[in-house]
């Protein structure tokens, strides 16, 4: 596993996504290597996006970013971002190839949000299972270490875009990888007195069941810049 | 409805348990005209408790407080706090009878945890239904505000016990409901910036869903006294 001490190191973010751009960003401009992982490189660099940048136009103004498949990502990457949508990330995990996944941490940042019926989405699996739980049975020799998935992606990676104190709270059954993932995430800027190390992964139930009041407060207040605290 | 702008009221709290008693003397000492629901009042003054005072000693030092069936306290009172485990609630509901509801606003702390498979508890329903809204589907004209069942007893009733600013939720059909409950929680202290009101009852479903994370945290920091905020 990869020493909490290493200060540079390969990454793989997987999702080519708001969420897997703003993270591969953020990694790259903190000096890492970073790989974009995706299903199908062509087709991501092929699309197009009504409302903003392409990706490929995005990834004009990202120097030394790579994108490759999910494995090929995967393969040369230490640590990999999960960083797909939550109903296809057990898909993209295989696709990724268990090979290129075992021993390696693998940060959950998503959540099984279910569109499926419409607005506003369940959760599926919940409450007595999670996504965190299926990928790490799904990848037993893999450290999943579920974190980041309780706010918007600008705020995971720029805490200090909300002032005052506010919490990440992270789970996973390896200790040696969860104290890996916080040493990334005080690279993100996130304060070591509020990552809530929430046990192990089924812990990640109770994280993503706040995805609902998540939705719910962020259409009360109008935006996505909040998040949760925990206050003693 | 009872206007918010109504001092003193005449209020029931249905159930005997931590979370009624807290309700239940802190409405006294406001001054309320205050009085705890039962399904059998004798059983309940029969009660022993090897822990701390067993009901008839804690009601022998709250003078005034009244002890009665589920039916006589909701048919007496303006507003109704249910207090019940979440598993028994729509049967005590049942028992306070339609008639001595209807009309009235009925606060619910109540949260659907089922401990039938041994800890941690699940929630049940969950997800696409929430206990809020099955009282509010069983009580059609009686207007039910979500409210207080994110946080320890203690917190609900003096929020001041946890220094820095967190939250209380609430959620319901009925605007003037909401106020009434509003007024009635910046009465126990919380201040009117962090009473968030998130819509409808359906929102029920978000505050209870945060139940999982609240027992993780209140285990891994081996305290009951703290308390969620959102930080913009």
């Amino acid at each position: 596993m990869v020493s909490p001490q290493k200060t540079f190191m390969n990454i793989a973010v997987l999702g080519t996504g708001a969420v897997g751009k703003l993270i591969a960003a953020r990694l790259m401009s903190l000096g890492h290597d970073v790989t974009i992982g995706t299903r199908s490189p062509a087709a991501t660099l092929a699309r197009t996006d009504s409302r903003s940048l392409s990706f490929l136009q995005w990834l004009h103004v990202q120097p030394h970013l790579k994108l490759e498949s999910y494995a090929h990502a995967a393969a040369g990457a230490e640590i990999i971002f999960n960083c797909t949508a939550g109903q296809g990330s057990l898909e993209a995990l295989e696709l990724a190839g268990t090979d290129n996944l075992n021993g390696k941490i693998l940060i959950d940042l998503a959540n099984p949000l279910d569109f499926s019926n419409g607005m506003p989405p369940i959760l599926n699996p919940v409450n007595e299972d999670s996504l965190g739980e299926q990928i790490q049975r799904a990848f037993p020799e893999v450290h999943v270490v579920k974190a980041l998935n309780t706010m918007n992606a600008e705020i995971m990676v720029d805490p200090a875009k909300i002032s005052g104190d506010h919490a990440v709270f992270i789970a996973g059954n390896n200790e040696e990888a969860k104290e890996s993932v916080r040493y990334l995430l005080m690279g993100f800027g996130w304060k070591s007195d509020y990552i809530f190390d929430l046990g192990d992964i089924t812990a990640a139930r109770s994280t993503e069941m706040l995805l609902p009041l998540w939705l719910r407060l962020s259409g009360r207040l109008g935006t996505m810049r909040f998040n949760f605290s925990v206050v003693r």
